[in-house]
């Protein structure tokens, strides 16, 4: 198989979910509207704006249910949130406002798995089913699937692409035995453990065994290889990509409190820019919401361009 | 030409020189000794220490003579040094420690050179016997050429590959001229302007036209790309790169005073481990440069892996 860049990406923006997560600094109703809005004058259409799990473990996210009722109606524009279990399903669903997906989650880390959600990995793709039945009551599809720390994990250590190809068509095979089709991947870096050619190796035994499967990375600039590994992933045709304003975000895990965060949404767009792959996004506005970003998080993010302010206005 | 990764690449440290001759705090000579000590016992063999120009003007440099005084004699070191005329040669000569190569810089952009040395590019060119007959009065062969801004000029905006490749042609020409072959080149991006693709097109005329020409990369993370411009580079088989500790230095030109540095020797080092190119460099011990480096310049450095301190000790 040849493949080549794609003439246009979609990126999804999560600064105002996975990125706020982690700031100390809880941003007000808003602040958190101001950004958003921002983001969206940029020209980004996916935005990952709150998560319906429990308030307490997550305080940043705590009032993501008010946050979403004053969302504006954009033309466009799909609202993306995160939630958990059946509870957080069903809130989801309740404010009318979020786009819900039938996707499961699974993490490709035995360790992982334990430490977080208190079960084995087979205990987690044994669960899947209940999953599927959560979404059919809901009148929801289940066509997509996201693998966390498909890459590597601080606990578990390297994963193996052939593994999580293995458990991609474990969960596959449950979802076509409810009668649902498998259509979108995600693969997340979780913790910054990929590099380039495991990107392409991963990515290109996903798209060997399933040609016709949507695949969006979800990449994490931990040790400083997130665009490298972004471009790969174009060099292998993947097209849709999670990111953060300013690189917000951190790696909760492991004790790396000043480790960079998601990849930089701005640094992905000039990447792309530079390129000749389409964004539809205006990275001057962009730029804006970066700097944004910061002020409201009071803390130096740790993105590039925004310093640099990019080449579009030295070209001649 | 199919090319391949290289099994190994050289990793020249320019941070004591290019990276601090920026900042604002001036080293001590015993914190620049302790600074250079720590790059060689993390296995950096090729260090530039000090340059010989006016100390007026860069007043991090004016005790270049000093320092490489003191510098302690390790075997396979070598020490680097700038020179921008016969003055700055002589003295270099002069140290007896500084490994001299008989080596012409040019910069592919008319503005640029205009504006810093007071010439046109044509000019510059046209001086080029000069500095060879200058060598030559001190028995060095020129057999080295540096390209600045070989990527893109703040002054002149993007720069076409096919003049570059033009450029190092009509620089060889009048190298053969006087007996003497390129045998070296470096490409620079000084003011970081250069993307993967770029880097593949210009490298990749360099090697047609020259296929037994060494090339080395010289790379600033301006704009967040520097790794994946390395990357380009390594995956033409260019096995050369400078880079900087923590990612020291900036961008002086056009008033990006914010602007990240050369890219970091730590998180290229990194890089290479992850895709299986040796560097000879102790990952850990660059880790301690890099802490020790920002101590120094007593401000956040930019680079990614020594806040999330790579994966060495988490694989099983």
């Amino acid at each position: 198989m040849i493949y080549s860049l794609p003439h246009k990406v979609m990126i999804q923006e999560v600064g105002p979910r996975d990125g706020l997560q982690i700031e100390a600094k809880i941003l007000s109703l808003s602040e958190k509207l101001e950004l958003i809005e921002s983001l969206m004058d940029a020209g980004l259409r996916e935005i990952e704006v709150g998560s319906f799990v429990n308030p307490r473990a997550v305080p940043q996210m705590a009032d993501s249910e008010d946050l979403i009722r004053l969302l504006p109606d954009r033309p466009g524009v799909n609202y993306r949130a995160l939630w958990l279990n059946d509870k957080g399903l069903a809130r989801a669903i309740g404010s009318g406002r979020i786009a819900v997906d039938g996707k499961l989650q699974i993490t490709a880390s035995n360790a992982f798995t334990l430490r977080n959600f208190k079960k084995t990995l087979d205990e987690a793709v044994t669960a899947m089913p209940e999953w599927i039945s959560m979404y059919q009551e809901a009148g929801i599809k289940t066509w997509a699937l996201g693998v966390q720390a498909a890459f590597g994990c601080n606990f578990e250590g390297d994963v193996r692409p052939a593994d999580v190809v293995a458990l991609i068509a474990r969960v596959e095979l449950l979802m076509n035995e409810s009668g649902n089709q498998l259509k979108h991947l995600r693969l997340a870096d979780t913790m910054g453990w990929a590099n380039p050619i495991q990107v392409k190796r991963l990515v290109g035994l996903v798209r060997e065994r399933w040609p016709n499967l949507k695949i969006r990375l979800h990449l994490h600039d931990t040790r400083g290889l997130a665009i490298a590994n972004a471009l790969a992933g174009m060099e292998l045709g993947v097209d849709e990509f999670d990111a953060a304003i300013g690189g917000l975000g951190g790696c909760p895990f492991a004790g790396n409190p000043g480790s960079a965060g998601n990849i930089c949404t701005e640094d992905l767009v000039f990447l792309c820019n530079e390129i000749g792959v389409e964004t539809g996004i205006d990275l001057d506005k962009l730029i804006t919401s970066a700097a944004l970003a910061e002020r409201l998080v009071e803390r130096p993010l740790p993105g590039k361009l925004a310093k640099s302010r990019g080449l579009q206005h030295m070209r001649h």
